[in-house]
């Protein structure tokens, strides 16, 4: 594959690109420990807690954490704990975490895959792998009005049916509907209610809205510019788009089948309610799963067949560069590819009439077992740090930690200050680790300056 | 690669060659069902039973099942069930199912290299890729004279052993003797006794012979016959030899640290023993786990520290075509060069001077993947097939079947009889499934017809 010499072919006035280009993979991870620390210091301040007085510091950090890298996983209750003022500051930091990604993410892939030399469609004329600043700069207005445009319906839809059928008065239905957009959109999980949206799992007004904010978020600008622009043709798309896409559809339709069938009688979750409203609920919680955060069934109360499926579906995860966390869609459907095309004897894996460069099924390889290391590793630390954490419970926890999912058994408020570095490391990771070593290990490629005699292995 | 067309270097007498070489995929689990079935059937007879009544069938399958896997699981006692006419039984069928997986997976192995075309150094002049009937059968015979001698010279130790410090009688001894060594070489984990050989931890002049009758057994022959033949130069050694050797020694040094570290203070395992014995019992316990399926330490006394270890260790399993299950000691090392030189940026994973085929990851990929995917899906089966199971409980068992381990913490009895099928399967997929997947794969290339145009999608 030819790399081309980075600066090569920018044009004078590209800074930021050159700037980017220089260290793409460190701006990301950098940016975020930023926001992190400041929003751990703003959200010690005292006028943000319900108390007036200074959070203390690994409750401050873990909030902060949770919300820059839009987990939603909570150590106090948010409604309860912190203030309007303390409110907004997450806000912030979730909008801000969100943003940082969809952009960061995006910059990235687009970058990577011009230093490539790949074929690349975020940009009209980055089919000839050349752009300029303004080419950047129109990709990111519209990366941040596609996220405001989608807050600005939910919140508007939200917020008339907290007045309409729940009798806020405006303002108060104004603030919590968008509180939750925000949320929704940028797949930050933090809620203004004690019980999450299960209060709401029968209210298709409130949670449709939020479901489909947060799968639009979820799956990522790459995917989504690509997928909208030419939708008309999707056997054109590129195999990351395809990948993304169908396998965000056979995931959302495997999970719905999956959770209908084990909750239907469960009386803790869809047992009580009608079969429109099972079909609500599973959806809802079906959308929110592999990113989103909310949830709209009990979660404690899940059947055990639930358990397995729903840590599945957070450790896949969502989009490249979106706000989802997780190996990512794509890197899970590319290496079922790779297997399927090993088990059929193919000495390519095809996608749809294009071929996987080996490069990327290294790639996926390298992101999905690495990622495995990681919660294993985090799941054995958690169980010794405590002594009476299921091991169940505890992958539960790590999965949806590193996962940047938020769900959550109630675990993380009893945790010990060691189990809870635990998390906010794993939040942190989830959220830009699996993003930088991708895109370390595309642009950190050697050159062979020899090559050692071949030899196969017959392994297994 | 270039792939001969079957028999055409083939001499004439080459009948069993020529045989294996239209099926070879398919006769070592032919072979395995058909001794199961066997083995079943004979297990039901009432001499076999202490009780002389017809053994139940799922009972004598699974025990049949456990023998010819050489996994060791039990649902019935086996010294207070079975009458030394079944003990013979077991031992036969162990013998026969080690023989089995020794020959067999050596001869695939060697099949599947000639019909590659690749270098193999486990006859002399198969360097030339061209071996014939005589040569097979010196292969064969080697085998099974390695057996016979390694089961005599444990046999013997363990005899005299038994004679002089436990005062058994000179034919009990030579039996009990006999009974293990065939166990341990074969790593079958049969016990003669109820707590297996925890009664012996302290006994290095019982449980040293079979820690390395174990270990020799879970090399594999490719393996074994190249590092002793050319142990003054590992240099020149293949991968797979270099990978399984430097693994085993690797893996057994780690485990033996974190064993001593975990368990030194326990007093259920290592704590009530002095310094040497702490060694000796966890050295062994270290030697058994990775197939042996013996046990110097109570499994349900040990630190919740110890368990992902031993379920780690379990998964990885031992030497290609050995008695060993699990994905195999080169498998997993050859993902771990893969990742490494992934994250280096190295375009080829080369393990020492050597540079492993791109063919060998996918095949070391979708065996591990799929192994997971297979462990995880019994896992989610036991825990919906048994109300009150643990997760952790039915990982430990589901891979310990898988890999054909037989290490238990008592589950497999209480089962339903649904839940101990889904153990007899793991049994026989782990024990045959491997092999015949990663020798399918090999051989089931196809040649490139035509090829779709290449993307690189980033992935994470
Ligand atoms: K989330
Ligand atoms: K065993």
């Amino acid at each position: 594959m030819p790399v081309s010499a980075p600066g090569a072919v920018l044009r004078h006035e590209d800074w930021l690109v050159r700037r980017l280009l220089r260290h793409p993979v460190r701006i990301v991870p950098l940016g975020f420990l930023v926001a992190i620390l400041l929003g751990t210091g703003l959200l010690m301040l005292p006028p943000a807690t319900e108390e007036h007085r200074i959070t203390p510091f690994l409750t401050a950090l873990f909030t902060a954490t949770s919300a820059v890298s839009v987990t939603g996983m909570v150590v106090v209750d948010t409604p309860d704990y912190w203030t309007p003022v303390g409110l907004v500051m997450i806000t912030v930091l979730t909008q801000v975490g969100g943003l940082g990604i969809l952009t960061g993410g995006t910059l990235v892939i687009l970058l990577v895959a011009r230093q490539l030399g790949l074929r690349n469609r975020l940009l009209v004329q980055a089919e000839t792998a050349e752009f300029g600043i303004g080419d950047v700069r129109r990709l990111l207005l519209r990366i941040g009005l596609t996220m405001l445009v989608c807050e600005a319906v939910m919140t508007t839809v939200l917020a008339l049916r907290f007045v309409l059928a729940y009798d806020y008065s405006p303002g108060r239905a104004l603030w919590y509907g968008f509180f939750h957009a925000v949320q929704a959109f940028n797949n930050g999980g933090f809620s203004l209610y004690r019980d999450n949206l299960t209060g709401f799992a029968h209210d298709g007004w409130v949670t449709l809205p939020l479901a489909f904010g947060s799968i639009i978020g979820g799956l990522g600008f790459p995917a989504l510019f690509e997928a909208t622009r030419s939708w008309r043709r999707p056997g054109r798309w590129t195999i990351g788009t395809k990948l993304t896409v169908w396998g965000s559809l056979v995931l959302l339709a495997v999970a719905f089948a999956v959770l209908l069938a084990a909750e239907w009688s469960n009386p803790r979750t869809l047992g009580s309610l009608g079969w429109e409203g099972k079909a609500l609920a599973a959806f809802t919680q079906d959308a929110f799963v592999r990113t989103g955060g909310f949830n709209t069934l009990d979660i404690t109360g899940l059947d055990e067949a639930s358990y397995p499926l729903l840590i599945a579906l957070m450790f896949i995860g969502g989009g490249s560069a979106s706000t989802a966390g997780g190996i990512k869609v794509a890197t899970f459907f590319l290496l079922a590819f790779a297997i399927w095309a090993e088990v059929r004897g193919e000495p390519d894996v095809t996608v749809g009439r294009r071929r996987a460069a080996t490069a990327s099924q290294r790639q996926a390889l390298t992101v999905a077992l690495l990622s495995v290391a990681l919660v294993v590793a985090g799941t054995v630390a958690l169980i010794l740090l405590t002594e009476r954490l299921s091991y169940d419970r505890a992958l539960f926890e790590v999965t949806s930690a590193f996962s940047t999912t938020g769900l959550s058994t109630g675990v993380a408020p009893t945790l010990p200050p060691a189990g809870q570095l635990i998390l906010i490391a794993l939040m942190y990771i989830g959220r830009v680790g699996t993003l930088t070593l991708g895109s370390a290990i595309a642009l950190n490629t050697r050159r062979r300056l020899y090559r050692y005699p071949e030899e196969q292995p017959i392994v297994g």
